[in-house]
């Protein structure tokens, strides 16, 4: 059974990698671009053609060969993929003695793409849809632009966005407006093209949700499924970094995130995977900047992150109707990814030093993948990718791998010929930590550093402090809250007496929490016991025996082996060597006679 | 930068693979075979030579545009590649106006080849070497050979194994002698080849251990790092299955064959990665079979199991001495996978509903991984394979992906027109208990049910049992091994009076324990508390409240929280319930005054 062929316009680093996800699959794709693109070069298909996905006898020659038309750039002819799926291309009868037209389907849809150029309407109609975007009026073309600019700084106030409306690709073709004075300049600077002018939108991120579209056999809607929310970071108007999860960004913003880039693109038409863009403003809304109706920079990551479903196996699994009726899980499969673009640098061999570094940063904690993409480096020119997988907080990936994020910067401050430095990466290659142990008090330590040396003894990464429940409350507060958005697994926590710090750490945290109840001066330790013991239903704290801080430790990489199998293994010879100890005891015991034993212990 | 070129003799599957890996990491891969194989496909490069790989002036010419050779088959003429990597191969000079000699290393070496391509000589030298082989003996050629049958069968009893030395691929050129009857046919059916016989193997199991090899620039020895080991299934003399890890195989025999495994392959020569393929004996010993001196089947898994690093990835970083001298992890990143050949069946599309079925069978806790090799189906032939990963047992995900395993024994009983049934598909789609709760006594019931309703509430896959430390201790053991070696990350145990049953399946296992004080009919449950909460130094259990079972279940979400985000995401989503609940209790108390908020308690 072979699937059908699909009909690639570009082949560019999107569609090189929709052709790496397609080979595996047996999914057939033929390229219309030149001949040794990236895609071609990852690709090699008697059926693709040469020429310029602008050109439309070239199109109408792919479609001839193919089943269904993709794009992975969005600045093609619509009128001719319109043609291409309303009339059909001319293909030779089955006799071979004439011709006949097939109808192409295209997905997306043209009428996505032809949306989608004008930026402009692309706004127009999404404000109309009720999806909230960024303020925006359009500005008149020949003798009355100056003046309609003047307009929209009065409606707008300075600064405001003046856009191109067809303008393309990473943000060339918006400028900003600081005042009256730039009117004149930017005007000649942007040219003849249709402008519009947009509200100043003060804000905090730029984030991002991948959305994929699927259809039926008749064209009707099916559903759209989000990917999660990603922060992108954009320097001189292209995205160079991408972080998964974004970074403070609370679970109710990602949700509402996710909730409006589905509605957006549930009101597009089409099959496929496309790439929302968003603002998170300083005052905590969420604006649609833009959508791209393909495969997305800002998608990288899911290569790695998402292996089961990525953008690309999305885009084809789309276009293809290949979903399961079950539906289809988009879950990362680790908790954090960063993906860096890899930017042509001020020379041709600029970035070589960073993929080397990259090719020798993985480590046990971190997976560092390189993609290239076959092209010849030129300034600013997006030749590549590295996606780092971490099993801890994306803040703490991003804190192992800043010598990588330093490289780039400093690649990028000599491309602009900048003299600023490159934030220096932090040296320390401490692991991160997977346990905080905390005390009310320093008193604490004497009981609390048996479990520290079981850390130790298990090499798990942990953290200690001292944070009182009862003296320093909103301290402690703050350290729950940190923890909770660390890599920290769990948290150990000794008291002793009126013992609130374990159970006030369990409500203030979802982490489980371990509580050491530690011996005060009187009632021998009951009292801690049963402060730690005795919460109330709807907050566990998980209590220790009476001093025991081991078992704290050991229960805490007990709970460790349950994600990381090489702490259940070390758990498990653990074990072993305790039962080896009581074994050799009782041999002892057997041999020497009890006396003997009790005269070795006594001599101790 | 480029990197070296790497020329590649052979472009079926793995070469296919091989190229996939390359392609991102911007490594150039010219392969030498047709001109459509599986390898080309997959890689368009100006590089390729089209041609047999077993082709001297092909291989000298590929060797002329390249910088280093490798194969992806052994069956390959190593006296051209011993000439290539000692004496050169004629390249023009710099001014064009002759020819010199250029020198291209061939990895693994030549003689590595030579000595795999012998499977008799291969398996002298590792015997030489310490390395636990089969007892074998060489057959005499010619007029001798029945008679030195004989003598074998003398010598091992029947049956016996007689193969091919150069026997190939997929254990074509073996036969299983039952008894001295079969000798004349066996020699007349193996042909005028040389052949050895091989001492009769009762073997439990097969395992393979992928091992990567890597040599300083001076061709001295560096390291050898070990994949894990593998359980390999062969089916018709091809492997059909491989499952990660090898089911019921102890922690000591994996350890002792990745052991075996890195000291055959470090008595070999040249970088690479290399399949060492071993008989576990019903005896519990391990012998080695046979090197493959390249990427193979049973190294499939690695790609998604081992993303970082797989076998592919890895044969290009050895060639190429890119493993940073901080070393690598090749530490899976999923607890378990397993391989399933796609073979061609009795029809050319026999295989197509095996393909849809894996299209449509990942889910929430599978994932499957189609990958098909652009290869025409013959009956047999390895045209393709699936890896599935699960989050838990590989014994689990046996069970979850049966019906693809079923659909495949289905197509080779059709293929060899058996009348044979392939073993139904499991049809249970239950999910694997994540958490494990048992009790002393069904009389525990009524305290435990409390905390399965929260497990409920949160979608926990749980499993409840009653097991008593007294009454049934070997029950309680079983049960705690059971548990050990499943799916289970956490398990709860309610007990009262000398409640035991919490610690000693703490001392049992090696997962985190809870235990439920449950109140007896003395004492107020303070001796069930005690009885859990005072255990001694080294067998930890989180211990609750006394008949606080909801917090019970509440930690154990909390633990799975720390491996699987969405309960994490849950936990979170309830402490903020209750929380709203409060306020809004607050707020009732507040507006209605205390005396009606009393008396609307009191209706209830």
């Amino acid at each position: 059974m072979s699937k059908p062929v699909i009909g690639l316009l570009g082949g560019g680093q999107l569609g090189r990698m929709l052709c790496e996800a397609a080979g595996p699959l047996g999914i057939s794709v033929a390229v219309l671009d030149e001949e040794n693109c990236p895609s071609k070069q990852a690709n090699q298909n008697p059926l693709h053609v040469t020429g310029s996905f602008k050109d439309p006898e070239k199109i109408k020659q792919l479609a001839a060969r193919c089943d269904v038309l993709t794009v992975e750039i969005e600045h093609v002819e619509t009128t001719i993929l319109e043609e291409i799926a309303t009339k059909g291309v001319e293909v030779p009868t089955a006799d071979g003695k004439g011709t006949t037209l097939k109808k192409v389907p295209v997905h997306p849809s043209w009428k996505t793409i032809r949306l989608i150029q004008d930026k402009y309407q692309q706004k127009e109609y999404f404000a109309k849809q009720g999806i909230p975007v960024a303020e925006q009026v359009a500005i008149a073309e020949g003798s009355e632009r100056l003046s309609s600019l003047r307009a929209a700084g009065d409606k707008f106030g300075y600064p405001f966005m003046l856009k191109g409306a067809k303008g393309s690709y990473d943000g060339r073709g918006n400028y900003k407006i600081d005042g009256p004075s730039d009117l004149e300049t930017a005007s000649n600077q942007m040219g003849d093209q249709p402008l519009y002018a947009e509200k100043w939108v003060p804000f905090d991120m730029e984030l991002a949700v991948m959305v994929m579209r699927t259809e039926d056999a008749d064209g009707n809607f099916k559903a759209v499924h989000p990917y999660p929310v990603v922060e992108t970071i954009h320097e001189d108007s292209i995205c160079t970094k991408v972080f998964y999860p974004p970074r403070k960004v609370s679970e109710d913003i990602k949700k509402q995130a996710q909730k409006i880039a589905s509605d957006v693109i549930a009101s597009l038409w089409g099959r496929g995977v496309f790439a929302v863009e968003m603002f998170l403003t300083k005052d905590g809304r969420i604006l649609v900047n833009e959508v791209a109706p393909r495969p997305h920079n800002s998608g990288h990551y899911t290569i790695e992150a998402v292996p089961q479903m990525s953008q690309y196996k999305a885009q084809l699994y789309s276009i293809l109707d290949l979903i399961p009726s079950r539906g289809i899980s988009l879950i990362p499969r680790v908790p954090s990814a960063i993906m860096l673009n890899i930017l042509g640098g001020a020379k041709e061999t600029s970035h070589d030093r960073f993929v080397e570094l990259a090719e020798a940063s993985s480590d046990d904690y971190t997976d560092i993948y390189v993609h290239l993409y076959g092209k010849v480096s030129k300034p600013s020119r997006k030749i590549g990718h590295i996606t780092a997988t971490g099993f801890s907080s994306v803040d703490q990936l991003a804190t192992t791998i800043s010598p990588l994020i330093q490289c780039m910067d400093e690649i990028r401050l000599e491309r602009i010929g900048s003299s600023e430095k490159a934030t220096p990466a932090t040296t320390s290659s401490k692991p991160p930590p997977l346990v905080a142990v905390t005390m009310g008090s320093d008193s604490d330590l004497g009981v609390m550093s048996a479990g520290l040396k079981i850390l130790d003894d298990f090499s798990v990464p942990y953290e200690v402090r001292i944070t009182s429940a009862h003296r320093t409350p909103h301290l402690m507060m703050k350290f729950a809250a940190e923890m909770s958005a660390s890599t920290c697994k769990v948290i150990i926590a000794g008291a002793g007496g009126a013992a609130h710090l374990p159970g006030m750490l369990a409500s203030e945290t979802h982490l489980p929490v371990i509580g050491v109840p530690v011996k005060a001066s009187v009632l021998d330790g009951v009292d801690s016991l049963y402060s730690i013991v005795q919460m109330p239903r709807g907050i566990p704290c998980a209590t220790m025996g009476i001093g025991n801080s081991t078992n704290a430790a050991l229960l805490a990489v007990r709970i460790l082996g349950t994600t990381f199998p090489e702490y259940a293994d070390r758990m498990k010879a653990y074990q072993e060597k305790m039962a080896n100890e009581v074994f050799a005891k009782d041999e002892k015991l057997r041999e020497g006679g009890w006396q003997k034993y009790v005269e070795g212990m006594q001599k101790k």
